[in-house]
């Protein structure tokens, strides 16, 4: 297993503090966590991106995502938990891994959005156009 | 319905693009893009968490996400999808609702972690000892 992501998924890399896991699933430790708690679900099949996910795996990490969430909540008590996935070149592990991150009040946490001001009605009708256009011949 | 993220989902509030929909999710886009086709899925039925969807809903959401991320990706040619949730008190809307950013490199987007350096070995497995417990007891 050439991929970090599938050796940390499989249980075969060293120091990986694994919390739950299942047949399609592992959860794990974030090694450099945000806040105590910061956990990463990763598909034991490789795959990069969320839509190359199988029917199986993207349910089990939909509920393991929610079973972990209500963990967090019970044991660190955040003000709220912000579950991410960054894709294609910004997977910086290059192996799909949603992040589950226990957040608090003014944490130092930053959420950019937007960086522009809110779209102008024409320019995002233009957008939907596109993407109904896209959608309804895929 | 009180809830603005209701009345957007279900078609009621004025002036929302909705892209695509189905019995459980609308998937329309954000007002205040990041980036042209930044796109917000949100469940028919109130929630404010993840964890509160119904498996129905939860499985939704997630087909969602996949196909259009499929659809992002053909149009708009990003370096990446940022797939996200802000929950609890970092949700603004009061109603689960996950983003779909389409991603281009230096295109400003701040993704903070880690705040903390690398997890002291010792602490990270006392954190697992937490979760593992909770859950060998949940």
């Amino acid at each position: 297993m050439d991929c970090l992501g599938c050796r940390i998924a499989n249980g075969i890399e060293a120091g990986v503090q694994i919390v739950y896991e299942n047949e399609k699933i592992a959860c794990i430790l974030d090694i450099a966590p945000f806040n105590e708690g910061h956990l990463l679900i990763l598909p034991k099949k490789h795959v990069l991106d969320v839509e190359e996910l199988d029917d199986e795996t993207a349910s089990a990490v939909m509920k393991a995502s929610q079973k972990l969430s209500t963990a967090l909540k019970s044991l660190f008590r955040p003000d709220g938990i912000t579950i991410c996935q960054n894709g294609g070149k910004f997977n910086d592990l290059h192996h799909c891994h949603m992040h589950l991150i226990p957040r608090y009040e003014r944490d130092g946490f930053t959420w950019s959005e937007p960086l522009h001001a809110h779209g102008a009605e024409k320019r995002l009708r233009e957008t939907k156009d596109k993407l109904t256009g896209w959608l309804a011949h895929s």
